[in-house]
């Protein structure tokens, strides 16, 4: 009966990896099983994309602990991972002596539940984040090197906040700090305002007085959401009609007076970014973290040596990659500092679903709903 | 006579202009009367450009020097100044008492002929350039500012050299010295490399041993032009066909081994732009001067993001406003020290021509000839 449930969603070729699953299914099948979310080969996440048990852990090598994640969202870009079509590797997880397979997810929070001998500074029920990219945090307990953790601080900031501090709020913050010197009272641009980075963007400029011009798509209920950024901070919100309406630059000329904008961020591409840029003042650098439109960055030479406009890109994965641990703890301590609200989230809890089978049909019917542009934030926990 | 020949050429508007004139013609012409190339509004420049005689300068106020051009070039911005399509002003002129005129040029070489009272570090005889962009320099003598002068070493730079040195030279010394440190063994790449800026970037990165990959137009003599980059240092030429060859990043790798290209310059823009950055290793650094194609730069965002690339503009304009004039005159040094190789031209002699209109009509007859493709530089003598 699991068989021919599961066979229907996958189709035949899944037939052999289901007998071995079923294996293990009935070794670990416990109220305290662990869980992953994984695959064998990229593709479509309502197709690839199962939960499955796996054993439980052995105590931790002597520089390692055993950590059980509580929550871990799944991002825009753990999507594009699976789905094969973003720069970086999947991590790979051990399920059973015989059996392996990819594992996704890039952030969450979890909990240090087993210390290894020679472990120092992390201690049983530290809440800690992985500030390595790629670990594949969908799943329930891991073993991880001791110096791949990032101890967050114990107060002041949520499990929703927790869980989503490793990706968004520090690429929002670098992005605010690592390419003009902005002074309060100064404007910066940007697009996408809506996303998770956005929302960041918007909270952490207003917390130092500085303004932000922000774009959004045209929607339904566009009166709500210019609400709920106005709230966050945004000084203004526009849909990207705006940009057609020529005496936008004038008007944005009247509310910068003499101070030109220096820095606009980019998460969506094509004609609109175009547009936009037209906005900035001389000696301005444009900053893209993504490219939601799936369009190129196309801009008149003019810009660059008229203008002097310079055109670069952010990736928080290279940050932490170039960074120290020390750097990074430093960085959320900085974040949790700025007490940004909860993203607005779902949690989708797969850790009491009677069956492997069970709780991949609700995951999968989460990114069903995904696709068709539920908006919430969905927190996964195994 | 005179008046029907010229008002065949630019129309009946011009009556009114052409007897004035004729007035200041008849006021100024001996074999050294003043001549400059000027226009009163933008267009096509074979049609809005005229040669005109203007009085003779007073002695020089107390602050200032009178300068006599011997060469003034004429190069593309020029002619983008004149379209009306280059975003500078043009300088004016006041040609008599009662007339005054735009006066085209950009760079040139003169000669100090008088000297002010209060100047210090000028005497007649030396050599100059004008250090303050759209002078007007196609005039034959001129009042300028001492600060707005650059000496030039007396040795070791021909007038030709000298009279192309402020625009192109350090726009490519300045481009491959801002942006990445360069060692002996690295590589850049560049498009338009058959541009006076393109062959200083050969020169220039040749004596300090980095290597230069250059494309250019494919042409029936392509043979005759590798060569003659091959001769001034160039590592490798293509025309941008080679861009189709799928086999070219595997070279490219070959050549460079372990050292990433992290330098591009760029004055084309379009397509093959976008496709030459897929040479660049990661943390490249892209720089435009020029648009010849009329395209864009339209770059996909993931060069940004994930390859870490960062696009800037550079105009030696900015340059010299935002630089002292001991810095400047810093920079002629270092450009003369290189010993660069004289630009390919063609003097267009106008001082001895009988009248105006003659002089006029020559000089048209030479924007006709570079707008069908005449590729060397032409220098002006008034």
């Amino acid at each position: 009966m699991l068989r021919q449930s599961t066979m229907r969603l996958t189709g035949l070729s899944v037939q052999l990896k289901l007998l071995v699953r079923a294996k293990a299914f009935s070794t670990s099948s416990t109220r305290y099983a662990n869980r992953a979310v994984v695959y064998t080969e990229t593709g479509n996440p309502a197709d690839v994309l199962r939960v499955q048990s796996y054993d439980p852990l052995p105590s931790p090598p002597s520089d390692s602990v055993n950590i059980r994640f509580y929550f871990s969202p799944i991002n825009p870009s753990d999507i594009n991972l699976v789905q094969g079509v973003y720069p970086a590797k999947p991590a790979q997880l051990q399920l059973s002596a015989e059996q392996q397979a990819f594992v996704g997810g890039n952030e969450g929070v979890a909990e240090v539940v087993d210390v290894g001998n020679a472990v120092q500074g992390l201690r049983k029920g530290d809440r800690v984040v992985v500030g390595k990219p790629q670990f594949g945090t969908w799943s329930s307990s891991r073993v991880v090197p001791a110096q791949d953790l990032i101890k967050l601080p114990s107060s002041g900031l949520s499990d929703v906040n927790a869980a989503t501090i490793i990706v968004n709020p520090p690429t929002a913050y670098n992005m605010l700090h690592s390419f003009v010197e902005l002074q309060e009272g100064d404007w910066v641009l940007q697009n996408g305002a809506n996303s998770a980075v956005g929302q960041a963007v918007i909270q952490i400029a207003a917390r130092k007085g500085i303004k932000t011009i922000n774009f959004v798509r045209n929607r339904p209920d566009l009166d709500n959401l210019i609400s709920a950024l106005a709230e966050l901070g945004a000084t203004h919100v526009f849909t990207y009609d705006a940009l057609g309406d020529k005496s936008l630059v004038k008007h944005v000329k009247q509310w910068t007076s003499d101070r030109p904008i220096r820095l606009m961020l980019n998460c969506v591409g094509g004609r609109d970014t175009t547009a936009m840029t037209r906005l900035l003042g001389e000696n301005a650098h444009l900053v893209s973290y993504g490219a939601m439109s799936k369009q190129p960055l196309s801009l008149p030479t003019s810009q660059f040596i008229f203008k002097n406009l310079t055109a670069h890109g952010y990736w928080q994965n290279r940050w932490y990659n170039e960074h120290t641990r020390q750097e990074r703890e430093e960085l959320m301590r900085t974040i949790t500092d700025l007490q940004l609200k909860e993203p607005e989230h779902e949690v989708l809890d797969l850790s009491n679903e009677s069956s492997d089978e069970a709780a991949t049909q609700r995951l999968r019917d989460i990114f069903v709903k995904m696709e068709q542009g539920f908006g919430k934030k969905v927190l996964l926990r195994l």
